[in-house]
């Protein structure tokens, strides 16, 4: 409880103000894309605090940037929290930074309270964790966990011809850390995050106790119909890709229909061709979105779309194509339970939750024990200039995130 | 009879190949919009036949072309059939076109069945009515039947900048033909098209006796919910735009049902914003056309098209806006009585029909008595270089042509 106890919520908030600062939009929001000027200055500015402190810093060959707190064992395995600073390029100062601002003031807090732990404590920022200006999202993190090459994630490119390789080396020279070379393994990983949801929000529990971030699989269905004269051609004789896609969507939506509402299925794209008012539809393209925690229904469901899409063709043709699929993550029950045990020694409110949207822990979860907690956000709202967390809330996840640094790093 | 016995199937058929070679694509179809060379070289074909007949030509303010075949009665008004020869730019070569040759047909079968008329009959080209160089359609009827002001019309400018007026001065300098001032009152108008639907193809029935020109009205909907994640936004808390379109074409579709197949209900156009696979729609706008023969169903159904899709909005707010209003055109009963009773005598198969299409008639109907005979065409094709009619049925079509306006002369 001393680390808890000891976060400071001025010193927190203070620095929130400063780092939403820089990218900060007006008279709100925050555009602070990855390797840029913004991302170099917010990361110096980490570095100046770091420094302070007489912590050392580090990065990796991705940008990925450590901040570390000895241990009395130092070659002992490192307890690592952490999240991202690069943000949408209209987004808000709370997706990301608010893990990274919350694990360095576990750092200072485990300072304050003159705690000598046996492992190291690390604050890391993952590069890239936004995917908007360099693909694929989670880039720091899926190359730290052996995901995704090196080499591809350097080459990526940004609308400009700008690779991240080029990118990087700007930083990399302007940020004097030592290179961090060999990944040696965490001993455990713990994020805090934004809900980017209304579930906390709208039930008013200022902690959110992370126990997996649910799989995804993506769909393209193309319908293949018969255009025709919207006035001449009867009903018996159309093969309307519109009228079949709506079919389909009805069978989908009968099919993903979920009493306890933990399905979650989107058709966010939908194409017409040649998609003129007073023609019959030839061609529908439409995607589908569905997520799920347990591995088993999304399978089961998901397994089920093709059929469904089929059944519902009313004449028309369709392809059905699996674009994206990704597994559920389920969070490290020990460190799911610290999280629990800590908000309530500390009093907070808390619940249970599934992250709806994926996170760097989803690939760091691939190679330690891992755990999130996540704080409300207004509405819900994230990736837009709305975004909004309260300050009751923020240093409620601080102090539940130092406590829990603090018991990991005793382990 | 004497007139439907003269129509020689081989000059109509010759005629149908030189006329369809100016403006004609390869390996089959035709360009020739309104106003353009290619029109401007078929006119002056249609003048060379007329003139070889010594029948007069006169063309009006708006281009439209009238060749004459006197009566006894030279002072009483005349019995008129007709169509246009402008078509899409990826048209075919029987839309407008077939109606032209049939009527010019009926003037050379009555005068090589020495028929002296009462009446003056009349061949009538219809200028621009394809509408798509230069907006609206059926733009020489309209401003015929005074339904459009021959100054907008004339003012029309196609993607170039170029007006109606400047085409038409070029047409008129080139074509030697008096002007046609005051629009004297028609006895009557006939008109043979293709059908540009697949009823009579299907039924192989080579003789459609159109009863009335259907009405149409044209809806946009405008559908606003609530953008949000894809992964964390629970259903309950979802104001998701297609969802609510979807239920809206749901209801419409039941609304519009008809065991009898005579509605015709399409949603041609479907915009999605964002249209983002992993982000919730925030806006759908579709568009829905309707068409009945009928003024009382167009009434009843349309009328409801608003309440339908505001009882599925789902939550989200929707506006629904009349963009296009157009009544049925009920055709002269008499008229269609007598080409009822020419096919008989004939001995074609024939069955009645309702246009789906809109034609240069449903103007002209405003002005005097008016009827029109379908032939088939090939799987309903039209507006396409596919689109096809069969020789057996150009001449049936073109004797019925004739017998009917021989008749009507002689009133």
């Amino acid at each position: 409880m001393a680390a808890a106890t000891a976060v400071k919520p001025s010193r927190i908030l203070g620095r929130h103000e400063e780092l939403a600062a820089i990218g900060g939009l007006h008279p709100q929001g925050l555009n602070r894309e990855a390797f840029t000027d913004a991302d170099l200055r917010a990361r110096l500015l980490l570095l100046s605090w770091a420094e302070a402190r007489r912590f050392e810093a580090a990065m990796d060959d991705i940008g990925n940037l450590f901040v570390m707190r000895r241990g009395e064992a130092d070659d002992a395995s490192p307890v690592v929290t952490g999240s991202h600073i690069d943000s949408q390029p209209a987004g808000g100062p709370y997706d990301g930074q608010y893990g990274v601002l919350a694990a360095f003031e576990a750092l200072e807090a485990m300072d304050d309270a003159g705690i000598t732990s046996r492992r190291p404590a690390w604050m890391v920022v993952w590069a890239n964790e936004e995917g908007s200006r360099f693909q694929p999202t989670t880039m720091g993190s899926a190359v730290f966990a052996g995901q995704l090459p090196l080499e591809q994630a350097l080459a990526a490119t940004d609308a400009n011809g700008v690779t991240v390789g080029q990118e990087l080396a700007r930083l990399q020279s302007a940020m004097p850390v030592r290179r961090l070379i060999s990944s040696l393994p965490f001993e455990a990983y713990v994020e805090a995050h934004i809900e980017q949801g209304p579930i906390l929000d709208q039930l008013r529990v200022p902690v959110g106790i992370v126990t997996s971030i649910q799989g995804l699989r993506w769909f393209t269905v193309r319908v293949t119909g018969e255009t025709g004269h919207a006035g001449t051609t009867p009903d018996r004789d159309r093969r309307d890709a519109l009228v079949a896609a709506v079919a389909m969507i009805n069978g989908l939506r009968l099919l993903m229909h979920d009493a306890e509402d933990t399905v979650r299925f989107t058709v966010g794209r939908f194409d017409v061709r040649p998609n003129s008012p007073n023609t019959i539809p030839e061609e529908v393209l439409f995607t589908v979105d569905f997520r799920h925690p347990a591995a088993a229904v999304l399978a089961h469901l998901g397994d089920q779309v093709r059929a469904v899409c089929e059944a519902n063709a009313m004449g028309c043709s369709v392809t059905v194509e699996e674009t994206l699929a990704s597994p559920p993550t389920r969070l490290d029950a020990t460190i799911t339970e610290d999280i629990r045990r800590v908000s309530s020694e500390l009093g907070y409110q808390r619940m249970d939750i599934v992250s709806g949207a994926t996170h760097d822990s989803r690939y760091i979860a691939q190679t330690c024990p891992a755990g999130m907690l996540f704080i409300p956000c207004r509405n819900g709202l994230s990736h837009s200039v709305l975004e909004h967390a309260e300050p009751d809330h923020m240093v409620a996840g601080a102090r539940v995130l130092a406590g829990v640094v603090a018991t990991l790093t005793m382990r």
